[in-house]
């Protein structure tokens, strides 16, 4: 086994209306895809509503357990966003205006002629020492403080600030995939595909299975950290539809000739 | 006030796959909206991949904490479908295969003239105890433990059998809303939209941005779990709405004249 670096991460959404179901959230699989891609193994998601205990401990909690805690939602203008307050109160210190965020704003609203509110100061503050991360859409900082990144809930902001935190980011062995199809379905794959994960315990590999035209078929996705391991395992994979089609096929002749 | 009956659940989404990006989950919105429709407070979602200890982990967190919980992923044939082993040993039960399940299953194949193999009879297992999820697409039952519904992760097969359970569960007072498109962004609205909040503390009022073209819109969604308050509500965010179109009205004629 080569020498293998993990790097890993947890991602929490934080919003009433994801788990009302009026927003069907766009971030969870976007973040996947990227931090996969990037090196970074996304290991949990959690969704909390917009409630200071639930954000508390649901950060505190995976905060300590791995590299990185990406957050999406509750940082704009309205009382309802209160993920400033919550993160700090996680890392006890005070959420407090920051002076570089109400600046950034301040100019940005009289470049466009429009009143430095309340509501929109709100969203400058963050907790003390906190730094930032920039919004090149709408100007309003996420922020970062310890392991923790905290962004826009607003998927193209939310895009944008990711963005711009992945390259500071220290990234491990990437997982590479190979995904074959498969005509046939899980219970016709399932014992030899065992025995082929037994045989290659440093892939993962999966089955998923895809249900179109009342027939069910599977993609099969091997993972792992070389290419090397993946091929191999592929290659295994691959003999085993082979087999498959060929018993199928006698079968079908016996049955032809029965 | 009247009286509110509070029923919560939480969701618990089993699979390498959604982690990894490689499936993006349909699971979560569409049981968000159900519960909502019925009567059922949905309060957190997990992410867990396809690894015994966090989905026991997981699972006993949420099973404690609240009325109901439903899982989808994992209770298919192949050897990543570890989720019936995880929940039975979260339980302190064996899992097993149940008599009722795999006859049920054993019907099926050979109607279909098809090999009930060993990887197919996995789909049989389950805690021993359990009650069957009727599955009328593909047979395999879910199954309810405690106040647990173990579910497919396949949208079709989850969505006939959280079908099949709704019509099972205790509900409370539905959360209605009422949702009230504003053109105005989140800063313009925020400080009067507070004050409102604060005058309703019986509804739940969130504001959702939306960027299209360049521009911040909101949508003001008002939640509450009575016709009567959040009509109030409605009717004030309404007024708050006309009040900003008409100072801006000033503001530009001002403009106008200077």
């Amino acid at each position: 086994m080569t020498n293998q670096t993990i790097v890993t991460a947890a991602m929490l959404a934080i919003g009433d209306e994801l788990l009302s179901g009026r927003t069907k959230d766009k971030n969870i699989g976007y973040l996947a895809d990227l931090l996969t891609l990037s090196g970074i193994d996304l290991k949990e998601v959690r969704i909390v509503a917009d409630e200071e205990d639930s954000i508390v401990e649901a950060l505190n909690a995976l905060r300590g357990r791995y590299d990185y805690v990406f957050t999406s939602g509750g940082i704009g203008p309205t009382h309802d966003d209160i993920t400033a307050d919550a993160i700090s109160k996680a890392f006890g210190v005070p959420c407090e205006h920051d002076a570089k965020a109400m600046s950034l704003l301040a100019d940005m609203y009289k470049r466009r002629e429009m009143e430095f509110t309340e509501a929109r100061q709100r969203m400058a503050r963050m907790p003390r020492g906190a730094a930032h991360i920039d919004n090149p859409v709408s100007t309003a900082p996420g922020f970062i403080i310890g392991n923790v990144h905290v962004m826009a809930g607003v998927p193209q902001v939310f895009q944008a600030m990711i963005g711009n935190v992945l390259p500071t980011l220290k990234t491990g062995t990437k997982v590479l995939s190979l995904a074959i199809a498969c005509p046939y379905g899980e219970g016709d794959i399932g014992t030899p595909l065992a025995a082929i994960q037994k045989a290659h315990p440093e892939t993962s590999i999966g089955s998923y299975p895809r249900y179109v035209g009342q027939k069910f078929s599977t993609e099969i996705v091997v993972r792992g950290r070389s290419q090397d391991v993946i091929d191999a395992a592929g290659k295994e994979v691959e003999a085993m539809i082979e087999d498959i089609r060929k018993a199928k096929a006698i079968g079908e002749n016996q049955s032809a000739e029965a």
